[in-house]
């Protein structure tokens, strides 16, 4: 394969690097794209140098997939330029998600969505990927009829800057000196605070709008009923989410629930209650699994239940699942290789 | 009013004198205890210097209210000592909260309830507090039927050595040092992870259970359906809580509530969408009230609404409460002077 990364200095564009590399995939040929700024250093991808270019006319001809990490706007503008070329974009930006063309992927959960796609596959959004990679084993015991989520978002999401940001306000912090935001709206250390992203007419930031429509696009159920608090903490990478799952039946015993969660394909379960060890975003960092636990019946309603999930923003939230997406395309025989 | 404060040392004892002052409340003699290795050590009121004691026999005779901040086992052991002196306890910690005798108040919501008092007080769970002076001013829009509460709490719960904690860990990791936990029972430092109160044969942890049953005493209402995911931040010192409300029939305008808490004591409404601005730890530290907003229709359920509460838990979730306790007994004439 021969493989496009286009925002490779950025946090995702680097953990797309290691990914590929730990999960052997086949990497004949390797472009690295960046902006200008980075342009001319180069990136190491197995003991190789790869020069960082910016994109040109021609950049994507030839290239079987390239992934996109660069924002939406950048998406958007090489859309039409990289589906000429024949090559096909896996995008981490949230440009396309909604687009009726183009599939939105967990293949663990919808593979067969890439059957029908036209040069363009769209990476869920990170917190919706941790949601439903916990909530889609539970599926096999009715109908999901509600979902109430609050998240606990690592700064990652925001960006290798905001990961920064973290660590450089929480060393002045701790030496008593003043707090200037530069990349995320609000101080970040030791506070936490409503998703940076625009609150939209319904009253909802745009991320938590994300997690509710994507649900329903990715689990192919309009009926499928969802509210969503998305909180960004001081963590760096891995996100946490306290998820509430009302069944339209009888719901199933903790037991079936974690026995489920065990079985399913990149979900490990955390659920020592003896010992008060449920899921964390300390142990979630790194681990390609989402680690899910503190399952219990809801004691609310006797047809829900409650679960607390982790999983790196990085990995499973982004990168992970965008390699994910491309080997899938080469199980399904679904992209040419030029 | 003479008074006594047995905890004095600690993270809500040093509150208690705090808020004592900032309220003028009428401190005629003051006596503060604390466990022997404080003892001799002294604190300052209002200019002057108290010397800390250890409880003796006859340490609450001629003292009309004591509070109490020193955990459940020191409130359970001089329980009849305080009482049988004729003083009152005012008690914090959760010994005696669900005891048919003893009254749970947040005085704006219950204070009718100090009147059937038999010489116990006790001051809800700091969670509990936050979560319901977010939710009693919605009490007039009709029955409420259920509440899925996620908390992100504050080290400070956990008292003044877990706060320290936050600090020395969040400087080891920035260090790149080693990090042991010695009073939570898990990194805390960027990190977080499931309340450390043991879990229950029902899967919930004891701050969730608290959250569960206190709702239930504080507003009169054994019908009242909860749900909670307690969860510990990186915080210092105030919680916050993400809460979904469902009512029995319709619910209220998004105006109409607003408005409401607005017109709460003890509440201030921080719900500026245009700018993303709504409650958060960093504005909710050193505040006496509890800021609510991010309020909007949940859009999963037509009768349910969403809010984001944040307050400071040594404060309206710990002492202020107590003292408002104490005012509330003084107005209301339930304390005998001696």
């Amino acid at each position: 394969m021969r493989i496009g990364i286009v925002g490779a200095t950025g946090a995702v564009g680097q953990e797309l690097l290691r990914v590929l590399d730990d999960r052997k995939f086949p990497v004949t040929e390797l472009r690295l794209f960046a902006s200008a700024k980075s342009a001319g250093k180069h990136s190491t991808f197995r003991g190789d140098q790869v020069t960082i270019e910016t994109i040109g006319p021609h950049s994507f001809n030839g290239l079987d997939i390239a992934f996109f990490s660069a924002g939406s706007e950048t998406s958007k503008a090489l859309r039409s330029q990289v589906v000429d070329a024949g090559c096909i974009m896996i995008d981490n930006s949230s440009a396309f998600r909604m687009d009726s063309d183009v599939p939105l992927v967990i293949p663990e959960i919808n593979a067969a969505d890439l059957q029908g796609h036209h040069g363009v596959i769209a990476v869920p959004n990170c917190s919706t990927i941790i949601l439903l990679m916990a909530v889609a084993p539970l599926r096999k015991f009715g109908t999901i009829k509600r979902i109430v989520v609050s998240t606990y978002q690592a700064v990652s999401g925001a960006g290798a800057k905001a990961m920064r940001e973290l660590d450089v306000q929480s060393r002045a912090y701790l030496a008593g000196e003043e707090i200037r935001p530069e990349i995320l709206p609000h101080q970040i250390a030791f506070n936490l605070f409503s998703h940076n992203a625009a609150v939209n007419e319904h009253g909802y930031n745009g991320e938590e709008w994300k997690m509710i429509h994507e649900t329903k696009k990715i689990l192919h159920d309009d009926a499928i009923a969802v509210t969503a608090t998305c909180i960004r903490v001081p963590v760096f990478r891995a996100h946490s989410e306290a998820i509430n799952v009302e069944f339209e039946g009888e719901r199933p015993s903790v037991d079936q629930i974690r026995n489920a969660l065990a079985e399913y394909p990149g979900v490990q379960v955390v659920d020592d209650a003896a010992k008060n060890y449920f899921p964390m975003p300390k142990d979630a960092t790194g681990k390609n699994d989402v680690l899910v636990g503190h399952v219990r019946h809801d004691a609310s309603n006797m047809h829900a239940i409650d679960l607390f999930a982790s999983g790196d923003q990085l990995l499973k939230g982004a990168a992970l699942d965008a390699v994910q997406i491309a080997e899938s395309l080469i199980e399904q025989g679904l992209v040419k290789v030029h």
